[in-house]
């Protein structure tokens, strides 16, 4: 199983975090990825936690001001990143350019979506995971279990018939174990979370709650 | 076989190539469209020309200022829209919510991508049709033939591999009967061309030359 | 008195409100024009009223598709443009070029912003008039003379003090007479308004009893 | 003087870049900064050297994935940002909205434009300074002083009128120090260069020629 922290611009200490995801992981199969700012990036990766970018740029070596540049993030001990979060929705042109990006330095790509039919047209681009997240879900503190479950069961078989070799996370609606034990069952093979740990007043022992399952 | 011609922001007379398309339409079994500035739409229409929006916004009814909204488009003639041109790319998100809007009144949709990867992410969106652009082809007057004509192919494998319902348009590298001739050859069963005809000299004589593969 | 009537992407009957307009107009010495989806543009102008585009593009003749060209705005019978709407926000360099675009075609300019360093920043850029909207007031009904009035003064200021020839309208905060007073009251030279005429059961009604203290 | 090397995408060592611009501003009275990609920032920093973030985003802490926050760039050694890079544009809403992430965490702030009238508005929106890329010397290597120098007394005239507290950098057309003393002559009180530096050889030697004229 699959989980990433999504630190977004939360005001929480991202090495603090990515600690505990470096000890919580070793006790358990799970890969427990953290996603800071991107200037965060070699901080948090020096825990010894899977570091993933929140986002890299559609572009390569060159005279592009202001991008994230998938050389840069790799350099600075990212292992993958998030694409076309809800919160930073891409043109479909670069979602692919970014995804190209990835593959030159060997980041694992997660692309966002939040239906089927994206989730389909996201895993046709040829990432490593896709991840659904159900609007009705987003920052809620619904869970998925009690939400739309069958958009995750849609998403999995959409994403399946177009190419079975793209994972299939759940980005929302889950805040503890219960919600990955859901999400599991309901086909996907990991979860995106983020105020359910970035901002908990003990993010250890939340994300010991959440993996507690997979222990 | 479908032809669309797309006017972009060319000093054209929008009417003049409209009525050549509608009369020129008449001796074939081609449909052939023509895409204007939206505020030529219902001018364009009144020639009894197949008409076509270059864009609709991804929104329903409601406060969305500069917006280009599907009922509108639809209100003024058109049956159809391409979506996210090369010139105009959109995001993933928006173009799935512009093919929302445009089955919500009816209009038939052609979204456009660059290769075979986006070419296979539009056709999961389930548009009525997809145009591939290959780079290489676009403004340069190289026909379709003599650049990359497995690009066209292989977008039509891809398109076929994810939905076998949706048409493949070649989009780019196309002025003469010829090279109409090539893309259909090729897979294709539609073209998109623009300055061929909106800015030649005597847009009929054009058209006429275009579709002669098809009279 | 300027009064420009945004029917936005509104499900309303954009001819009726037109004519409503045109009529209203005459009573009085306001100018109150219309400003509604493009494709509904030359009918809107046929029936007399001054007529605005919602929005036009930063471009010039050529390969734009998807774009709103300033030339077939004018030719569609438009005189004027709002740009950068609060609800279509533009890149600063696409501002400034679309003035570029309106003035080579003689339109009238309403560049919109919401606070007073970003209406000092829109009036240089040489409009005919900026109009601020002030986001406390933006379609929440509540009149402008309630809410922080200081805000339309503080505008007006602004734009004084950067170009005294720019006009400021009072973009938010609109539906009766009252408002219209009191925006002119604290400086205003126009206002704009949208949902208080275009979804009115009356427009006409509610378009007079806007006016009511200019006649 | 101040001089900031904008090392954008390129496939430079920005540490060693950082190095020799904390080595030679030491030799003079400029300031030196460099504006590494934001993942670098810190390793920049710890050089010594002024540090410059190329974006920050308009967003305070929150639920904003994908975005550069301020405080994440301040806390990672960056003393100031710039802003709205021509190859990086952003809307004028957003300029205003950085400006004030900046300045709640003390970024000094530079927003680049490419026209006297850009400039005025950028200067309105009250930056540390502002930053003239006249698009016919980006990137092409033609000095300043042998393109359009007009445009850079225009820059400061129009900055100057808005707000006489706003510096004015030159943007373009710098390599060498007579390029340098040329923008001095013209009104600048900074330059901003990026490949004449970053892709030099040796960086060391070509910021020691730029400055030479300020030893």
């Amino acid at each position: 199983m699959f989980v990433l922290v999504n630190l977004k611009a939360y005001p929480c200490d991202p090495v603090a975090v990515a600690e505990a995801a470096a000890d919580v992981a070793e006790q358990t199969d799970a890969t427990i990825a953290v996603a800071p700012q991107s200037a965060d990036l070699a901080r948090v990766a020096e825990t010894g936690a899977t570091t993933y970018a929140q986002h890299v740029s559609p572009v390569e070596h060159g005279s592009h001001t202001g991008s994230v540049l998938a050389e840069s993030v790799e350099a600075n001990g990212a292992v993958g990143t998030l694409l076309n979060h809800s919160e930073h929705r891409r043109k479909l042109a670069d979602i692919d350019g970014s995804l190209d990006a990835a593959d030159r330095v060997g980041l694992d790509t997660v692309v966002c979506a939040n239906n089927p039919e994206q989730i389909a047209a996201a895993a046709a681009l040829g990432p490593d995971a896709v991840a659904v997240e159900p609007p009705e879900l987003i920052g809620t503190g619904t869970p998925v279990s009690q939400a739309d479950p069958g958009i995750v069961e849609d998403a999995v078989a959409a994403a399946e018939a177009v190419d079975p070799s793209v994972d299939v996370y759940c980005g929302a609606g889950i805040s503890t174990g219960d919600d990955l034990e859901a999400a599991r069952e309901l086909g996907a093979s990991g979860v995106l979370l983020a105020s359910g740990v970035a901002k908990a007043d003990d993010p250890r022992a939340a994300l010991e709650d959440l993996v507690e399952p997979l222990v």
